[in-house]
């Protein structure tokens, strides 16, 4: 592991590294309930469906924030490797956009009995969601390039989440297309490889014990976005409001 | 040629097209005075290299406003077309980078005997010269997306431009190694065919006689901004400042 050190005191790469795992481990919405109801085989077609539909909200924009990131990579070396993110959502250039990730989503809807003009309507996205992904949206464009890296490293997280869904998935939800998977089998690889590139980034950049606290500051702020996410999909029933799925 | 209509105000497509070549006669750099200059073979060695490192400046902001659009084009669709011209600057994903427009414009520095490390430092590059590219990037990501694209549409004059660029520095600037020029050749059928996209984009989304006025003054925005970084680089001598490449 690499140490870099700043004006004297130094932040340590492995320390950085330990302590964005600690706070995952804590904050990180494999432990939402939402999520445990989900591996645990009890969401009803109606949850599953709404989660499907709410979390595409969040895909479609997984682009933009990347494209605003890229504008804000000051090399073509670091903008040639933190464009393939964009690809991997759009599909390759020139391309029908069928080996994109949001192609696979609109197949897992399709696979939970959603269709892709439903999806892309974007019609019964709730408003709690609406603002967890404007956020989102927004800190990439206005915090700090060190932040807005930063906030991506929730993807040290997303395999295990992945490989987790999967199975439960096969085992609760046998109705479910199997097809419909792709989306999380792909993003095992490819959560691992942005993962590991996002942190030598942050860990090159972060130089001072107050840039630490930004990293840090930066990825609970984005652990807190997609626990929000959660609970406005999880409390959709029973507010005097009618359920996203029911909206359409 | 296709025709959008709006609410009962009609916006001709032809009519579009017409106006802003048109408009790109009269106020596309082609006829600044020191484009004039340095295609009759009229630019000093150190004016020449001057303008090498002042539009490298230029350059090296392409990509960078390109993804400012792209993360506000809205579907994975328009946004597989836009992500080319990312590529065309900073080379493809995962490759080395010397496929790219920015390290052909670091070559053209070579080959009129400017150091690499020089035009990346950044010094030397004219107050004006920067306002200029700092408005135009900050046009990118603050104008409606309408008139981010047809701020493009100056492509629409580069080939011809660089065909005669070529043609003179052949000619007139014997002294400059050939290699150098690649730049310019490659740029001719890119600039065709980015223009030929945005110019669609227009069309298509240009559905009222305000929306037509909107590309229009965009257009003539880019225009007087690239004319405004070859004022900057024209007068840079005897203004009681140091010229770019003395300064570095």
């Amino acid at each position: 592991m690499n140490t870099v050190t700043g004006t004297g005191t130094g932040v340590s790469a492995a320390e950085l590294e330990g302590r964005l795992r600690a706070l995952g481990e804590e904050r990180y919405h494999h432990r939402h309930p939402f999520n445990l109801r989900m591996h645990a085989g009890e969401l009803s077609k109606e949850e599953l469906r709404r989660w499907v539909l709410n979390r595409f909200h969040y895909q479609r924009h997984i682009p933009v924030k990347d494209a605003l990131i890229l504008a804000r990579l000051g090399s073509s070396d670091l903008r040639r490797s933190w464009i393939r993110r964009v690809h991997d959502h759009d599909g390759a250039p020139d391309g029908d956009g069928t080996d994109g990730g949001i192609e696979r989503w609109l197949r897992l809807g399709e696979a939970v009995g959603l269709d892709r003009a439903l999806l892309l309507s974007g019609k019964g996205v709730l408003p709690g969601v609406r603002l967890a992904v404007e956020g989102y949206v927004n800190f990439c464009r206005n915090a700090s390039i060190l932040e807005a890296v930063a906030s991506s490293l929730t993807e040290l997280f997303a395999p295990d989440l992945m490989a987790t869904r999967i199975a439960a998935w096969e085992q609760h939800y046998p109705w479910v297309e199997r097809e419909g998977l792709r989306y999380f089998q792909v993003r095992v690889g490819q959560g691992r490889r942005d993962s590991e590139e996002a942190l030598r980034l942050v860990q090159a950049w972060a130089r001072t014990p107050e840039d630490r606290e930004r990293v840090l500051a930066a990825f609970a702020f984005k652990c807190d976005l997609l626990w929000s996410l959660l609970d406005a999909v999880e409390h959709a029933d029973g507010q005097g409001r009618r359920g996203t799925f029911d909206a359409v």
